[in-house]
């Protein structure tokens, strides 16, 4: 392990981070709201610890898988102990771990809350709690990557911090691609804000909206949440989510006028017809349980379905409505879609479409090798032979995931207070970095009363689903630490 | 495929089942409950569909994997079909889909059952229901193997109904093989019902008792279940329960005194281990929460707890208790041994021992891997290498699991009727081929609310699980049926 090397990286991101709390500071003193000097000796303290550990020079400039994993799995630890700071030093979320858990929800676009009335955190704290969504749905160590000079390409960087079973590159230079990505990234925001502006959304309430779309993360601005606002700015919402939750990869090929290639996208076309079906059937579901035979209710019920659809496997967790009231067949359409999550490349969690994808073939391929044991038969996605090392990878990626999802409910078991299905829906919706779940987490509530222990846990566990796993488990491992 | 060589052997079965009807008859004639004429009438159909299918002579006798997976998804749904018409004929389970959903529920050793008052039944027909899980829990097409003179080694019938990862064959013979089991079975069956009626229990309940516990079943043949009997029994069948969840294959090292081998196998170890913690786990949790300061009040609820972890881990389903009403953290342990299982080559259903200790050293060796991307690690079980093949599988197979049980729950919340807790519950339950579930669908309550298509989609998830998914799943294959 080249120590010198992963701390000075950390200390690279420390500096971004000082920097990017320029914003919320920026708001505070625009608003007015008196909590300039919590960003302020926030800023001090990350541009300061920066400094310091960019005073490490490393010996050896060489940057492998083990130093990739722990590059990552250590800095989305140590920005969320600094990204919390702010609550704490301003009072308005006194408690440390209650502090640590919005903001480790925040940069892993969960969106999960501990809060029960948002609107008493004031502007520049709720900015900055959707500014965190914004930061961790492209990536911290994206944003490094695109925009702070390095000596050398750290691929390694970006398949650690990069969601999906492959980690591609769009152009040969890693860096120019973090920036081609963080760059379609800012302008669909923008777009989004701007046309939630025309629809009456206040300014403010349409740009903090607009990084928790983009970052595919949830949390609001207001009590009321997304429900409170016109139909338009909930459809508008609707459509930015699911486009977020597309492989950025297909907007890149539009740039390049590659039309074809990009609407002839494998995962897109799952990705849509999942989406298609999961809307009818809950429709469907709904208005036949509360026996809507009129064109409009069954209108306003396609809309919410479509809403709710769509926030659930992007995994962003905004709701219009409480769908933990739905008639059961729907809330286990929306449970199944929080495990499926979003396509490979983009911002959204979840196992990834293209995962389950390749999984459903490996299946189909291994039914008919058993009818004919002597058959060979390749897999292919996207055009291309799936290598069986592929297969295997997501194969063991749905185990893995299955397994912490089932270790995680048992453990916060341990409380008591919640009913089981709560915990169960708990944990799906905080590894898969949705926010609500169902029953007593469901969009209404909030996951305030959790115990500490529980609340360490789904931190983890929010840790664990925006990383893929791997970063954050090996730090557990003694031997990522050996030199 | 070979239709007329699937047809002749499905054609053996029918007559094996149709003297196997004897037994329930000859107790109905002892116990003059007046139910002779309802097994004699299905002995009548056994026997005589049986005969027909055997006139048809197969022109070659070529047996594949093909034709073993047809012969065993068949099979076990003719044995349900002709196996339900007792229920039927003697008006004591009129509907037609409750009767093949208790068949289904005791061939595949489930246990889950839709009668609120089994008492009702009557002794000869209790008989028959606690001897479907004898009858299921070896394998029917085992005893046929065992018993039946035939034409060449079907080697892809043992592998098509025989549970766990690898099947092996305990001597070169595997008519040998299967007899050997079939004693051994018996033998400790016999043993069981001795200590059980040593104790004090009538002559008929430790039968039908051995029976479930024999096959990891779990019908009782009282409204009050296990708990009604005294401690002593409870003890004897909870020990049981767990040597009916070892691998076969140690019974018969310990049959040729090999000891040191039969002690030292690995999964027996990890089964043992996951038993214990188990126990100790629960025995704190309950101890803890109704604050248990007491010896003996402890020891109860040791005693409970053991019990139960036998139960589940083995996917035998008997209660001594309400473990539904159990606090949050133990009823999350028992919802995990669902899903974990007994070992490879024993009675009992869920994904198995060795499925888990490989996935888990699999994971291990690739989080290595991930560390030191050059360094080759090959895993051992039971002192040998498994190959990539084998771990890929496991991998497949557990994805499966999961699959089936997510849309297996989706289907069945169509009904509306129950909560989502005891869908997920109810679906674990049947899959894993344990019986009661937790919330509506536990060890106090029964399935019988369900609709009609629930009680299919449930039947179909036993049949699943007891047959380790591919016989039944390829049976909608067209593939399968082209010659």
């Amino acid at each position: 392990m080249n120590y010198r090397m992963v701390f000075q990286t950390i200390g690279k991101i420390l500096k971004v981070l000082g920097l990017l709390l320029i914003l919320p500071l920026i708001v505070s003193l625009i608003y007015q709201d008196g909590d300039w000097y919590s960003f302020l000796i926030t800023i001090g303290i990350s541009l300061g610890c920066g400094f310091l550990l960019g005073l490490l020079k490393p010996k050896k400039h060489n940057f492998y898988a083990k130093e990739g994993f722990a590059v990552t799995g250590l800095s989305w630890i140590v920005i969320s102990l600094i990204g919390c700071l702010p609550f704490i030093i301003s009072g308005k979320i006194p408690s440390f771990i209650d502090a640590l858990f919005e903001t480790i929800s925040g940069f892993t676009t969960t969106g999960a809350s501990i809060l029960s009335d948002v609107e008493r955190l004031g502007y520049s704290m709720l900015f900055w709690r959707s500014f965190t969504h914004w930061i961790g749905g492209m990536g911290v160590l994206v944003f490094v990557l695109a925009f702070v000079p390095s000596e050398g390409q750290n691929i390694h960087l970006l398949k650690a911090e990069s969601p999906g079973p492959k980690v591609g590159k769009l152009v040969s230079k890693i860096k120019v691609t973090a920036r081609i990505l963080y760059i379609i990234y800012a302008a669909m925001t923008l777009l989004e804000a701007v046309l939630l502006i025309i629809g009456g959304m206040p300014v403010f309430d349409a740009f903090c909206n607009s990084f928790a779309t983009a970052g595919t993360g949830g949390f609001a601005v207001t009590n009321a949440g997304i429900g409170g606002y016109n139909v338009y700015s909930q459809v508008v919402i609707g459509i930015f989510m699911i486009l977020f939750g597309v492989n950025f990869n297909i907007y890149y090929l539009l740039l390049l006028r590659k039309f074809k290639q990009a609407f002839t996208s494998e995962e897109l076309r799952w990705y849509l017809v999942i989406i298609f079906l999961s809307i009818g059937m809950i429709t469907a579901n709904i208005c036949f349980v509360e026996r809507i035979d009129n064109f409009m209710s069954g209108l306003v019920v396609f809309k919410d379905a479509f809403f709710q659809v769509g926030s659930i496997i992007t995994t962003t967790g905004f709701a219009t409505v409480d769908f933990a009231s739905w008639p059961i067949f729907s809330q286990g359409i929306l449970f199944i879609l929080m495990f499926i999550g979003a396509c490979a490349g983009s911002t959204g969690g979840g196992i990834k479409i293209s995962r389950i994808a390749i999984l459903f073939k490996s299946i189909k391929a291994y039914l008919n090798r058993l009818i004919h044991p002597r058959s060979v038969s390749h897999i292919t996605f996207e055009g291309q032979k799936v290598e069986d090392e592929v297969v295997n990878q997501v194969g063991r990626y749905v185990c893995v995931i299955f397994i912490i999802f089932m270790l995680s409910v048992l453990l916060i078991s341990l409380d008591g207070k919640y009913d089981l299905l709560s915990n169960i829906t708990a944990v799906a919706a905080c590894l898969n970095n949705i926010g609500p779940g169902l029953a007593k987490v469901g969009p209404m509530c909030n996951y305030g009363d959790y115990s500490i222990f529980s609340k360490i846990i789904l931190s983890f566990t929010m840790l664990v689903g925006r990383l893929e796993v791997f970063p954050v488990i090996l730090l557990f491992n003694p031997k990522l630490w050996k030199n």
